[in-house]
């Protein structure tokens, strides 16, 4: 019999993820957060089932970030719940928090070889198995989300993505997009590139390779740590994530000085990742409403997305932080470390470097549209 | 017996448009425009046609645009197929070309009153049955595409809009969303605010009235006779559409100076218009699957919009054309103009005035994440 849990503090979120259990529909009126309900274990030992062809299909999918974490989370259980309504449960997702069906970091392999059926994730959080990955996550000065959907559905990306991801059985739906994350936390004004020296700050992924060539000695830590260690001053400063997100976890009280924009992750796409198998194994119509429902996804989560961060900094000011505009020569400075980022993952890895050409070509000849077709 | 026929040629689009008959689906991977098929006379005779609570249903929809236009009218057939793939035929659309059901002009009327179950629209295309329409559909100086979307979704939008319908016995579903318009075609170039005294320039919807405030004569035309009114210099400038559509249209071979951004048109929102008591008769796994379609819709349409924008300004330079930025005093005398307009539709319209307020609300807050989320 199910029964409610409580879900994971978002202390947790992006950070070490715990496990809570599978989330179910039934509680399809109340906050995602409340939704959260642990499955009878034996769940976890079924592959997907397909009752007949094109017939009812029930899909094991493991999200890599608790359900409750802010649209990386949430857009989960929205997924869930409108494939539920859309194929009148022809399509049912069993949804299972970090680490129930696997330790997170297992779970690219899993779905890989077929022990897991989809995992919910952005590629980046898998990285460490080719770095080519990032690119189909988020990308440092790379594009707003419209631009970066341009590039894949009509610049190519979507062909290199999916030839990417076939080489580990794998078919990658983009299924979410994530607004810009803010540039960080700091406990003093930085006003020259100077300021930066020195500094320990936390910072994730391949961003933190940029910022560290102007000095910055880089820490990985998870939210909960994060907070602690700026507000005890172990670290001087802190990327962290949406303003909406930063808000909820406090920030505001750790440091007072709060810059923009967030150049290492202007957008963040989120996918469903689903074994190959099980996705050839879906009918026609099953896989159009996964391809709508994710499609409908972007949509929402855009306009979710660009209206919580307004609330956000609303709040954040308020509480008498100052919000800055990182200097000019400060941006300079990262961009020209990024380009030198790029060049030794180019030389490192033909793969990145085929796929940054793509979306490095693609984006030239979008500049210029970009800049005479839209208001200043 | 169905039978192929040629559709409306492009000169067509957008002006005065022309019937054709409805469009099949038998011809997938075909053009748009080879997929045109006239269905038996019938077919218009049949109202929406329901099998059993749940089951399959036929609904027949007017497409204002011809169904060859570049977005306005081929992403009602890309809704048409993608709700035939998902729905494995349950919601089966057959959609009819420009005024083949009824003349334009009558397709909202018939719609409020069940004679069709749906058209396909930009709301604009009936403002003149309430100014408020242009509020749901193109905004001078208005927000581009996920800011529009986050009004409509988190900031009141769809609840005004749902309301303003309703007073129609429509539903109303955006289901498709255009990237900005030029600014226009001169066949001289503008320094100055000066320069418009005088000009006769094509110019259609509420921006006429905008520019017209500044000294210009507005001229209605569809868009073969404007591309000839500009070569043969009977009036001296056009506002027409998309870069991707005016190339289209050859408007380069008809004017030397190509001007930006199209402050008057940022984004445009295409509709689905359904009859109330065909959208209550659906059930909701139906009305879902047309949801995440029109979701999905507007992924698709923001990235294919972008594309197509960034290869026709290539293409138009190439010819020879000299495209400009508007001068900042030029935008700024038309945004006080568009101020003035905003001043007296709101006199005149107190529906226009309560969801203007709504949409000025939203987008002061929303300035500021703008200014401070994005790269420049």
């Amino acid at each position: 019999m199910a029964r409610l849990v409580t879900v994971a503090g978002l202390a947790l979120v992006l950070g070490i993820l715990i496990g809570i259990g599978a989330v179910s529909l039934d509680r399809a009126t109340q906050s995602p957060e409340a939704r959260a309900i642990k499955e009878p274990d034996n769940a976890q030992n079924q592959n997907a089932v397909v009752e007949a062809p094109g017939g009812r299909i029930t899909i094991r999918m493991a999200s890599a970030a608790p359900t409750s974490a802010p649209q990386i989370g949430t857009m989960a259980v929205v997924t869930v719940e409108k494939l539920q309504v859309a194929s009148d449960g022809n399509v049912e997702i069993k949804l299972f928090e970090p680490n129930m069906l696997a330790p997170n970091a297992e779970l690219f392999d899993k779905v890989s070889n077929g022990e897991i059926d989809a995992v919910w994730s952005s590629p980046n959080f898998f990285a460490q198995r080719d770095s080519v990955l990032w690119l189909f996550s988020t990308v440092p000065f790379g594009p707003s989300a419209s631009e970066y959907l341009a590039w894949l559905a009509y610049g190519g990306g979507q062909e290199l993505m999916d030839a990417t991801f076939s080489r580990f059985n794998i078919k990658p739906i983009v299924c979410t997009v994530l607004p810009p994350e803010s540039g960080g936390w700091f406990r003093r004004e930085i006003n020259t590139v100077e300021d930066l020296k020195g500094l320990r700050m936390r910072f994730m992924g391949i961003g933190a390779k940029v910022i560290s060539r102007l000095g910055v000695e880089t820490v990985a830590l998870n939210g909960g740590d994060t907070f602690h260690a700026l507000q005890s001053g172990s670290i001087d400063a802190a990327e962290f994530s949406l303003p909406f997100v930063d808000v909820r976890y406090g920030f505001e009280k750790a440091a007072n000085h709060y810059y923009f924009p967030g150049w290492h992750q202007q957008s963040s796409l989120i996918t469903m990742l689903v074994n190959m198998k099980v996705w050839d194994g879906m009918s026609d119509a099953q896989r159009a409403m996964i391809n709508n429902v994710c499609g409908d996804n972007i949509r929402d989560s855009l306009a979710e997305g660009e209206v919580q961060q307004v609330q956000a900094l609303q709040e954040i000011r308020q509480r008498g932080v100052k919000v800055h505009t990182l200097p000019k020569p400060i941006m300079d400075a990262l961009k020209a470390s990024w380009i030198q980022v790029v060049k030794e993952e180019s030389a490192a890895n033909p793969e990145f470097k085929k796929v940054w050409e793509s979306f490095h070509t693609f984006r030239k000849s979008y500049a210029e549209w970009r800049g005479l077709g839209y208001l200043p």
